[in-house]
């Protein structure tokens, strides 16, 4: 993200930032959390832009429907709830023809029918542009108290799951929300702070570490590369910038931390690659190298809002 | 609505229709219904497009955002419900200023401060197209039942809130979101079904008439015209077709439109008008002139969806 829509967020989070009447947590976190009746219901929306988050002449009209549930998905995943439904608004461009549209709807309902979240409700308009498809979805806390950004602590272990990088050749249409992984972890362990990695590892661990005032330390040989990335110019920068691997970026106790790589996980689950430490800071992120020499991580997240 | 929507629509229900696991109503009304331990919440969204909803040469970027919280708002009225909080998606014309942003920022915000219903969550991206706001916004049902489009019955009394047509004049970016009407309504009588007035007096009567299994007689002088249309070419037909009145249309035994038409009404509330009756059928509507002869109703609803 570029300064200028921190600079709108931050201004927006000033307006808006609702906590009291039911609202326990607002703009700042994967979703909202709300109390109804003694349960927490969580929220959250995201805009998919034709141009800007896929282009349909890469993507088919399914992969778009299916990417726009998927990110939500992704949301509910980071803060360990579970999808429970979701409303679906689409400006469809005039130009394209009923199967276009269907193809769309088939692959929102494939990834709702994936997570057990139904669409409930829609708005649907066609106009003379590019398509845009925004996803709002709702999901519970159910027995899973929603793990946040701002509960990372000094001295915790930091893991992803999966590999990271390479997202743009094809996966970030395609990806797994790591929704069933999340409440597992959070069955097992304690999660201190969790996000999905939409911006990049260093954009978001950047998130995770302004929310819970805190550094961070990363091993550059620890972090997991994907094979697409391996294959580009700077596979490094493409694990830590390139955004939308959509894993987990979570922070454990050293104690969790050593339950997680040497208990019984069973062997089908997700790969959990622990990748560096927090540190007391206020926000900064370093890079040490094999020789233990450290050097600022300077690499943005991916810059597509308000790009520059 | 033209043909090609309703029949996306259509398929869309066929395939999303969701109820049971606490999701009691799904797509089809103005709001979906779910349960959270005992209590009704329901969801609605508005996607609001440029060019199609408001046109940036007329409309300040206030004006946008007031309008786009305001028709979640008449959905709200059109079940009765109570407004809680909303989410926004928005496309940013990356042309837009800072300044800009934050006027339609202060537009989402002023209607969600005058109906006591916080933003809390949100998504801004900036490309190089036309602006795109989209509202989700949660209600409780609070102590009124969700008034449905389907319960209207032989002999109700149909009314309408207000005065119609003429809303492209300007109305359509500052109206009323009948919100606090119809929860006071809700509480003195039985509504049986409601909707709110977005594509025009026949089409959504339309829908009440189709979800009932009802038909309809409209008297032709009942209807009340705002002063805006009664200046245009042709009043009867912009108070049934123009769209975007956001008044309320609903349908009470003839008992309680005894009791709204004679009772103790405020001074102050909303004009309530009587404008004909539900009778057996399935989805006609009539039209009676001052002879009692009456024509079928054809002027359909504003056709800006999937427009031909």
């Amino acid at each position: 993200m570029s300064q200028r829509e921190f600079e709108f967020i931050d201004w927006l989070m000033q307006c808006f930032s609702s906590t009291g009447r039911d609202i326990t947590r607002g703009i700042g976190d994967d979703m909202a959390v709300m109390m109804v009746n003694g349960e927490q219901v969580l929220i959250t929306t995201d805009v998919l832009l034709e141009g800007v988050h896929f282009d349909l002449s890469r993507a088919t009209p399914r992969q778009v429907g299916y990417k726009a549930m998927a990110c939500s998905l992704s949301d509910c995943a980071a803060m360990a709830a579970l999808p429970w439904c979701a409303v679906v608004g689409a400006a469809i461009p005039r130009s394209w023809n009923m199967d276009q549209a269907r193809e769309l709807t088939q692959g929102l309902q494939k990834a709702a029918k994936t997570y057990d979240c139904p669409l409930v409700g829609g708005d649907t308009t066609s106009w003379d542009n590019r398509l845009v498809v925004n996803v709002t979805m709702l999901a519970r806390a159910q027995d899973v108290e929603p793990v946040l950004r701002s509960g990372a602590q000094v001295g915790d272990v930091i893991f992803v799951t999966g590999e990271l990088g390479g997202s743009l050749a094809g996966r970030h249409l395609e990806f797994v929300p790591r929704v069933n992984e999340a409440r597992r972890l959070a069955k097992w362990v304690h999660l201190h702070a969790m996000i999905d990695l939409s911006d990049g590892l260093a954009g978001d661990l950047g998130h995770i570490c302004q929310g819970s005032r805190v550094g961070a330390i990363i091993n550059k040989n620890a972090i997991p590369i994907c094979v697409s990335a391996l294959k580009s110019d700077n596979p490094l920068k493409a694990a830590l910038a390139d955004g939308e691997d959509f894993e987990l970026l979570f922070t454990v106790s050293a104690k969790d931390a050593e339950r997680l790589q040497h208990g019984r996980v069973e062997e089908t689950f997700v790969k959990l690659t622990p990748i560096g430490e927090i540190v007391a800071g206020s926000g900064e992120i370093l890079l040490r190298d094999e020789t233990g020499k450290t050097q600022p991580l300077t690499y943005k997240g991916w810059e597509h809002h308000w790009g520059d």
